[in-house]
This record gives C-alpha cells, sequence and structure tokens, in this order.
C-alpha cells in the first residue's frame, strides 16, 4: 500500500484508510471525536503500514505537547517523591508525560524554570511555588499563559490548587503533647509567607490558646523548611541552658536534622526530649522509637493536583478555580511521651 | 523597529539586527557557532524587540526538543530519587529538561514508555531497564533511534553505560563477616538477569571461595528487587529452625521490608542477627543502630549519566561507546556485630 521505501506518512494512512488526513489526524489526538468505524479504519492502515506519528510535528499543529512540568524544591525528599510519582503514575494513565525540574528552593531558579516550561508549551504545570505570592509573583504565574495548579499554596483566587490541613494536624499534637505536661514545645517550619508554615505556626497558637496558655516564642522558629536549618536550630536550642521537651519538626525534609541533632547531643527519645516529624518516611516509620507525625496522604495529594490539571486542559471543568483541602491527622507513636520534669 | 503590534517574529529580530534569519537561527541554538559581533547584534535586537521563541516551533526546525527522558522503576526510592536530582542538576545546566517516568518495573509498561518518549523526540533517554537484556530487548531499544545511556546495565555493546561495581563492595561486605564468625548468611537481591543481582551474586561466591568456604544456596534469593520481596524473604527466613546470623539486603530498595521482617520478630540488630544494606538512605543513616552498607555514589552515578548523553548529543565524543564503573565500598556500622552461637 505504501507509496515508496521512506517511511510511511499521515497521507499513506489516510490513502490507506479511505479517509480524509484530517480523519487520521483527529485519530492520532486521543481526545478528539471520531467515529468509531472510521476510527478502526485508521487503526488497521496505522498497523499495517507501520505509521509512527512524530509526537513533537503533532503537538505543532494541535498546540498540545501532552506534557505537564512539575517544579519542586526537592526531588531528593522521599514525602516529595510520593507526591511526584502518583502525580506521574495519573498522568501517564492519560497519555501524558511529565517534566520533573527542582527548584532547590532557589527563587530565580524557579522563575527560570518555569519560564522555560512555558516557552516549552507544556500544556500545565504543578507547582507550591518557593517564591512567595506576592502580587509581582502572582502576575508572572498569569503571565506564563499556562494552565497551573498550586499545590500547598492558597492564596491566588485564580488557580486550581490542593491543600493539606496543615494546622489540623499541629492542633491534634500540640494537644496531645500539652496533656503530657509539655510547655517548651518547639515547633521549627519554613518563612510565615509560605502556606504550610503559616498554617503549622497557626494550629500551634490555636492549641495554646484553647488550653489557655501562652506559648514561648524563643523556641518558634519559621525561618526556612531547607534541609540545614533543622540541624542548625535544633542543635542550639539543646545548647542552651532551659532546652525544649518537646520538638516538632515543621516541614518534610526536617526530620533527619532534627533527629541527627538529637543523636550528637546524645540524648534519647523520648526519654530526654519528644519528637514529631511532618509528612511519611521510612526513616519516621522504621527508627527505633517510631516517630509520631503530622500525617497527611502525599501520594493522594499528588493524585488530586494531576486531575486539577488534567480537569483544566481538557475543558473537563468550569471557568471557576477549584480548591481542595486534604485532611491531616496525628499520628502517635512511642518518640512522643510525658514532658521531662527540669 | 517592528512591522505590527503583533508578537514579534524571527523575521523582525533578523531585519533588526541586519543579518540573515539564519543568523538569528544559529543564535536561537545554544550549541551553533556563530561570530561574537554578529551573536551580540541579534541579542540586542532580540532584547529590543522583546522576542520570545517557541520552543516547539524551534525543534520542529532543528530536531532537537532539549529535553531527555530518564525511565525508572520507581521514584519512591530514595537512593533513585538521589540518581534523578544529580542528572537533572547536570541537565539543567546545559539547558535540558528531564522528562520522568516510573516504570514500576513492570515489563510492558517500560517498553510502552520508552516508545512513548522516543515518539516525543527525547533528544535521549537514561534508563536501567528492567526487562532483561535479551537480543530482541537489545534490538527494541536500537530501534527507538535515540541515544541511549544505560544505568547499571553491561551487556550491550552499541550504548554508553554507567555501571556501579557491586561485586566489589559484596565482597568486602562478606569478607568482613566472615572473619566475625558469620557462616550462615543470606543475600537477597533481583533476578540473576540484572547486572546488579548478577554482580552481588559474583562478589558473594568470589568471598566465600577466596576462604575456602561454601556457601549455603538456601539462603540465597535472588528473585526480585521490588519492595515486597525484602520483607516477605527475611520473614520466611527467620521463622525456620535455623534462621541466618546475617542479611544482606541486596537492592536499593529492599533495606525497610528486611527491617520491618526483623523488628515483627523481635530480634535484636546486631545481637541477634546483623543486617547490611544498599546504596545511601535517611533510614540507614538514622536508623538506631545504623545500618552498613554496601555503598557508591548514586548522586555521582547520575552526573555521570547526563554528561555521557550530553556528550552524544552534542557530538562531543567519538563513535565508539563509552562504559563508566563507579567504585563501591562496604561501609561498616553498628548493624554488624559477631555471629550470634547458635
Amino acid at each position: 500500500m505504501r507509496e515508496s521505501g521512506l517511511k510511511p506518512t499521515i497521507r499513506d494512512v489516510a490513502r490507506s484508510a479511505g479517509v480524509s488526513v484530517g480523519t487520521v489526524s483527529r485519530v492520532l489526538n486521543a481526545h478528539s471525536k471520531v467515529q468509531p468505524r472510521l476510527r478502526e479504519k485508521v487503526e488497521k492502515a496505522i498497523a499495517d503500514l507501520g505509521y509512527s506519528p512524530n509526537a513533537v510535528a503533532q503537538s505543532m499543529r494541535s498546540r498540545a505537547t501532552h506534557t505537564v512540568g512539575c517544579v519542586i524544591r526537592e526531588i531528593n525528599i522521599s514525602a516529595l517523591a510520593a507526591f511526584v510519582g502518583a502525580a506521574h503514575d495519573v498522568l501517564d494513565e492519560a497519555g501524558y508525560s511529565l517534566v520533573l525540574s527542582n527548584s532547590e528552593g532557589r527563587r530565580e531558579r524557579e522563575r527560570g524554570l518555569l519560564e522555560r516550561l512555558s516557552r516549552r508549551q507544556m500544556d500545565g504545570i504543578m507547582i507550591g511555588p518557593y517564591s512567595p505570592m506576592t502580587d509581582e509573583f502572582d502576575a508572572f504565574l498569569r503571565g506564563l499563559g499556562v494552565p497551573i495548579v498550586l499545590v500547598d499554596r492558597d492564596e491566588p483566587s485564580w488557580a486550581d490548587a490542593v491543600m493539606t490541613d496543615h494546622a489540623q494536624g499541629i492542633r491534634a499534637a500540640i494537644g496531645h503533647l500539652l496533656g503530657l505536661g509539655h510547655r517548651a514545645i518547639s515547633l521549627i517550619t519554613g518563612e510565615p509567607s509560605l502556606y504550610p508554615a503559616r498554617e503549622r505556626l497557626r494550629g500551634y497558637e490555636e492549641a495554646f490558646r484553647a488550653a489557655g496558655l501562652t506559648p514561648d516564642p524563643a523556641i518558634i522558629h519559621a525561618s526556612s523548611f531547607l534541609a540545614g536549618a533543622g540541624f542548625r536550630l535544633t542543635s542550639s536550642m539543646l545548647a542552651a541552658s532551659k532546652r525544649p521537651t518537646a520538638i516538632i519538626a515543621g516541614g518534610i525534609g526536617m526530620l533527619p536534622g532534627v533527629l541527627k541533632a538529637i543523636r550528637v547531643r546524645g540524648l534519647a527519645i523520648p526519654t530526654d526530649i519528644s519528637v514529631i516529624g511532618s509528612g511519611s518516611s521510612e526513616l519516621a516509620d522504621l527508627h527505633v522509637p517510631p516517630i509520631a507525625l503530622q500525617h497527611w496522604d502525599q501520594a493522594e495529594v499528588g493524585r488530586i493536583a494531576a486531575n486539577l490539571l488534567l480537569d483544566r486542559i481538557l475543558g473537563r471543568t468550569g471557568p471557576d478555580p477549584r480548591h481542595v483541602l486534604v485532611p491531616n491527622a496525628f499520628v502517635l507513636r512511642d518518640s512522643v511521651g510525658p514532658a521531662r520534669r527540669s
């Protein structure tokens, strides 16, 4: 059936199937409607000829690359890997590829990566920006001209978003610690300009207020989610004359640094100090003792983010942005015990 | 300088710079040679006009998408995340994006992902295939028509590859265990058709032979790298009347399952049983006691893989495939002690 020894073209397929090139093109575009009878003919011709569509040329015509960008802070954090893995699976199922970019929490780099993804015509982008959501950054994101799903950011009214209810998990954790006699409860988390940090601070303060107590601001640290901060801040608090009786590592990459600092200091968990992490990890599960957690389903967050984005890309949803809140829980484990008497 | 109120085109840039469209195109292609004087003129015109090249249209012309595919078994394994993160950084530096795909160790899925990446005209692909390197699979890979770097696979003579010297690390580990009186040393690893498993088996046998000893084949399990295998096989060995005195989790995702089985059984490490993992993880570092390792630098593997691929894509290397071997070491930690007397 083929005209020459060269690779078959879309014209060869159309001729062999007895349909127009436009029909073949619609069959190749998974999301176009084609009569089943015509689709069968085209699919048979494609199989007979061994035709392999050139996806880049296809995307030029359809303006769709079937590729989604994802910018995360650091792939090397197990809870973020769970997010990426779950989002990947949903996208893959729908025929979309995932471009992964690592911002390292550097704001200029984050912008550069977003610009590059937009230039490469991603069909959509998932991001939990590390840049604060100022008006200027908000305008920058809108200016990218591509559907965006924000992950764990609540501010903009114009984008789809999936958030987790960090305040809920932290309130429950603090309530439990207060019941065990803890008062010097340290919280280490990121900049308050970022939603997850702000929400953890809110939950922390609400739980103290509900108990009629006032927290000690000297052991609340809301300065950085980055890896070194957990180690550095814990080390300096443990070296102080009055050290906290409990520490909450309020960020998904922060537990290793907190545990390392406690080990370096030679303290026992929970006898000397109680420890609570944020987000699941093999480390938290298999540590001796296992580490109590402010817990949410990070894979579920990935699945929701990918589905919100696909709905937007494929026009399966109305113009209004959708915001989904994933619940949090406090998972009690043996790393939490009664407050040590000082 | 612009002709109309519409977005500036490559022609507008050429006219403004007083050069040909071809020169502008070569400037836009980061890897083409252009006289510095002309490059300056073009860059000034691009800045003046606010010209933004369309990367998809550009790739149609240059046949380069500046995108590299990476197929891994499971993103949710910390050592693989380290590999991906390091490869990403090298590619990003060179202006390349990374498409990440998760095969879940399913062979049909792996093929489907590779075909999709090839159809989307990746400039190159990095993969440690989970499919065995049969002649048929080898032909399939070559047929993709895209530069490939194989990760931890040694078989093909036609592709660049980076491998780690697992036999070296395991020989050292076994040598140390034998010196402590261990004889019932279990090795749990993947299918021998896969290079890392085969090499670990080789190291294991060589170390026994060098000591004039014969290993017990009943506690050597080379059947699967997948997550459940570590737990299942360890559980059944620990339930047997004669249990091993040491276990090597011979795969990067296998340590959690082995530790969990030991915990469920209520055994103490290293008093009741010594444990050695493969590849770094926060779990191994911060477990109490810390877990000894067959160790290599997984980030270095990622950097080498990305550089091999870039060299091939950019023609910075000759036609002969290059193979790089990354050394292994045995990192001794407190999870290893003298053999328990039975």
